[in-house]
């Protein structure tokens, strides 16, 4: 690889250059598109971004340069929500639903989280490594270069730690960047059903600690739902969390309105996750707090709910919103951040130049890296995509395709279509 | 190509072996696996399907052989209702829907269908083949190996059988194979509006002469609907394509109860397709005259709309219900039949293995290719995709994504991912 890179003829380079901080209500339509735009990187950062005429100038003989033939080009996508460390599927319990079976019914009767922690648990760590790398594969081809990744599936002291090194080696091991999240309260494993109190304290006490002293996660999450974690332990939970330095983000007002909303903006969480049935109050909470929203529309629609977040009015409200893909094995099976833009435009009647801010630089600061990732500026990260469409609206338009053409991660190509 | 070719290793061999005829009521689900199968292709065409050690006997020096690897093999997707060939896209639109405006607010000030019609007549013949074939190759890389084209966005004499060549053209020069349709009546074009009865009349005795005489299409279809083409001009158009010999398709009763489901009952044709507000009467009507339902979920998905058509009620009544893309450029954009398969799962209470009945053999026989295409028996055209997964359910569950490892039609490796 030669250390100076350039890329040119790209009909819309889509930048998101702007203020260095998450866009709020109308400048979430501005992506900063430079048409017929270049851009040279050297050792993995962007140096210049222009027009082609003016990145041509630069352009010596050391130079290696990629031709987009007049396709588009994005900031690879920041996926700040997802769960892509698991063993097994869950195609069975999908098969259920399909034949009217309700998410909570194939809980109820230990599918769901359970039974793919029931599988995670009996995975080895190079067992979740290389179906890890399977995912990452997706992530990829779909166009993602950054990928928040949370445990619990484990939901033991040693499962989680696992975990967390799977996601560990994957970041090292994979051309993916990813961001550890600790979930250990995603569901009351089987075990603890009856002593519930017990397994929070399991968390507070012996899992928080090692994985801090470990740094193993960034962040600490927790499932906030009446039948879940309630908002008092999941309030111990994330004050604890703090305590050790982690960052917070909590699953929040999913299946009902919870009080999720509310404690995030109390505890002055970096995010608050799904929000379908958070009410005004619950923004205008948000909203005093500076948490951002992170919308999860893949879950919505693969349960068969047509229950979605109110993403205008949380746009309305000035909140800086984040898309994510929740890839799950449960609620939410797709990688695609592409297939996120389709559903936030046809069923959250977000325009696409929304979506594309909510996916990229949005997310990179709900994962404290708006200062290195998600947008093409220069001094960041190099991670790029060059897409086979001639329009930035077809990436949310034409769904269920895989649009990239070349995707590059600190200016290494990473997946090239023939 | 050697003239023999093996494929061995499928962990799921999909078969859809079964009577010859399409599928109905819980035969649906029936998709006779081969586990651990494999199959010997002569000639381009089907030999023996079985298990992979009654293959292996089979196999001689002459012979290239295929290793799956353990992933699932099945029939290509046969996509019965398809408006592949157009000019232009309409991300604007798309864009404008999601700021809020309605698909017939859009048609209402000259957009929607006429926009592409626009477009398409300004296009050449090889500009209409060069799009075409960009699509054509999405269709191939999501597991497609057939697919229904309609015309419809020339509206003219000349442009209709301009579109109907450029079709020809790409089943020559693609390895997709193509189904023509007719779709003269697709809507009244601008210059017409005030004078609709000379339209029909142009349909009538111009552009069905000319297109039967010229062999340009298989079946002829009307998009029936209030504000579309009413149920007497459906039937007078539809009755004179009988009369040239082509089969018939109804657009039937997607955007409110207009009759089009009990007009393609009276007029036997092979499918009415849509079927969105068809009531119980309307599903006997198509029950008792034999006419195949043709399921559109895209286009409801992309509308916005959550008023997905009875599949569940139509499948109890004993319909042979084929599920189809709708590709276009307007309400549906979207090639790929997986994706199908996820709608029909998760919004219309479908099974994976219904759905893939409904997408394969049941499809096959909707176009009049029930013997040769659609399942993998023996004598069958040897038209098959190699996915990258290892449970067939997989395919409806993991959405957004594209699953084949490898496409074949007629026995010739038309894709392959790295």
């Amino acid at each position: 690889m030669s250390q100076t890179l350039a890329v040119i003829n790209c009909s819309q380079l889509v930048t998101l250059s702007g203020p260095a901080r998450p866009r709020v209500g109308p400048e979430l339509c501005q992506l900063s598109i430079v048409a017929d735009g270049g851009m040279l990187i050297r050792d993995g950062r962007i140096a210049t971004v222009g027009t082609r005429s003016e990145v041509e100038k630069l352009i010596d003989n050391d130079c290696e340069v990629v031709d987009a033939g007049g396709r588009i080009v994005l900031p690879g996508f920041v996926d700040a929500h997802a769960h892509p460390v698991f063993a097994g599927t869950r195609a069975n319990e999908f098969e259920e639903r399909s034949q009217g079976a309700s998410y909570q019914e194939i809980a109820a009767r230990g599918g769901g989280i359970q039974s793919t922690v029931n599988a995670t648990r009996a995975a080895t760590l190079d067992g979740l490594v290389a179906s890890g790398k399977r995912y990452a594969e997706w992530f990829i081809r779909s166009g993602t270069t950054t990928v928040e990744a949370k445990s619990g599936y484990g939901l033991t002291v040693e499962d989680e730690l696992k975990t967390l090194r799977a996601i560990k080696r994957l970041d090292e091991e994979t051309p993916l960047r990813y961001v550890p999240t600790f979930l250990g309260a995603h569901s009351i494993p089987a075990e603890y059903k009856s002593r519930r109190e017990e397994y929070v304290s399991l968390i507070i006490d012996e899992m928080l600690p090692r994985i801090a002293q470990e740094e193993l996660a960034e962040y600490c999450d927790v499932f906030c739902e009446a039948n879940v974690f309630t908002t008092d332990e999941s309030r111990r939970i994330l004050s604890a969390a703090r305590a050790q330095g982690l960052g917070l983000r909590i699953h929040a007002d999913q299946l009902s309105l919870s009080g999720g909303a509310q404690l995030a903006a109390e505890l002055g969480a970096t995010t608050a996750d799904h929000l379908e049935y958070t009410d005004t109050a619950g923004i205008a909470a948000l909203k005093s707090a500076g948490v951002q929203p992170v919308l999860l529309p893949g879950s919505v629609y693969a349960l068969g709910s047509s229950h979605y977040p109110a993403a205008r009015e949380m746009i309305a409200a000035g909140l800086a919103v984040v898309l994510a893909t929740d890839f799950n094995p449960g609620s939410s099976p797709t990688p695609s951040m592409p297939m996120i833009l389709s559903l936030a435009s046809t069923q959250m009647k977000m325009t696409p130049a929304e979506s594309i801010t909510a996916a990229t630089i949005n997310a990179a600061y709900s994962l404290n890296r708006g200062d290195k990732i998600g947008s093409l500026e220069a001094g960041k990260v190099a991670d790029f995509v060059i897409y086979d469409c001639y329009d930035y609206r077809d990436l949310a338009y034409f769904f269920g395709i895989e649009h990239p053409w070349r995707v590059y991660t600190g200016a290494r190509q990473v997946f090239r279509r023939l």
